[in-house]
């Protein structure tokens, strides 16, 4: 019997290569070597796989989120951790991750709406640090804390359109992409960039 | 008779809302009010429809690109102008913008090719003036052009996700939009981060 989950990986490569809506159960079946009657044991609809993709795809940057919003580093540290870690969640579960940020459109209107409430809780987990950076004095105040929010996700999530492991002449590493995104990020919502600059450079240099 | 223009603007809404591939020429000639027969006088097949609105909104950008490029203004204003111009002609196109971010695996291989190739030559626009800033000195030098690219035009595509005209409480105006996305994008990629932040202000006070 073949398990739920190898179902899951199959479907979701599919997904991603085909597009959602183009992709029929019966090229799931296929790939999978059953018959198209045998994956309805696994699941009632080709939605549901997707719901179930999505859904976990965002679990695992809830818990990162929660995990790292938890410590009592300062915010902008905070901020600059979880940037660097969404990109390596996102890299390391592409599938998952493309899914909710391009296919989410083909939920049902009661998993969207599931959906929509975890996407919130998490750009509010941004929208938060970046309101805590600005009260305890590390990040600037000329900004709005939503729209950093917005535009640092922008960033961050941009790379399941152009990232590709191992594609390209030199392989961009997931921790490069993010550590330099941070560096980028961090500098411009800093409210002392060249002090945050200088320990950012000390932090680097003491991990190698 | 129907200017193509009409039918041009009906299909790319209706491609928005509902998405292209859920989208038949029933669905289009209806919106039209006319028969799916008459459909076929201004267009062969609906994947023409998706290229010319993503053409279309392509070339604008290239047209933005082109003229700011031109400029003899130091490369990092350049790439300011650039990044609020982006922002502000996305959401005045939501509908070609936004196809042509999320729709264009749907695009025939040969118009595919040709979309591409306008979509790296904007890209790549952005890693000239990442570069050409790096030597003049106003842009640190630590940073990789390509990785700077991708990460600003993550944060400026991604309001195509979440810009919509006049929602919300307090309506989000493009150009504050552009503009804060361009103080914490350009802060972060200043050589000089202090001496920049004195002149944005010193410039955004002069323009009001």
């Amino acid at each position: 019997m073949r398990r739920y989950e190898e179902v899951l990986e199959v479907a979701g490569k599919i997904f991603c290569e085909k597009g959602y809506e183009a992709t029929s159960t019966q090229d799931i079946a296929d790939s999978l070597g059953i018959l198209k009657g045998s994956l309805y044991y696994y699941t009632q609809t080709k939605e549901n796989l997707l719901f179930e993709l999505i859904q976990g795809a965002l679990q695992g940057s809830i818990d990162n989120l929660q995990r790292i919003a938890a410590k009592d580093d300062p915010a902008i540290d905070r901020l600059r951790e979880l940037i660097c870690v969404h990109v390596e969640y996102l890299t390391a579960n592409l599938v998952g991750t493309t899914l909710s940020l391009h296919e989410h459109r083909s939920l049902s209107p009661s998993h969207a709406k599931l959906v929509s409430a975890v996407e919130h809780e998490y750009q509010a987990g941004f929208e938060e640090l970046v309101a805590a950076g600005q009260k305890d004095g590390s990040i600037r105040a000329d900004l709005d804390p939503k729209l950093v929010a917005l535009g640092v996700l922008g960033a961050i999530n941009w790379p399941y359109r152009w990232y590709r492991p191992g594609r390209g002449r030199k392989k961009l590493k997931p921790e490069v992409i993010g550590e330099q995104f941070a560096e980028m990020l961090i500098a411009g919502l800093s409210a002392q960039p060249a002090r945050r600059a200088r320990k950012n450079a000390a932090g680097r240099g003491s991990r190698r």
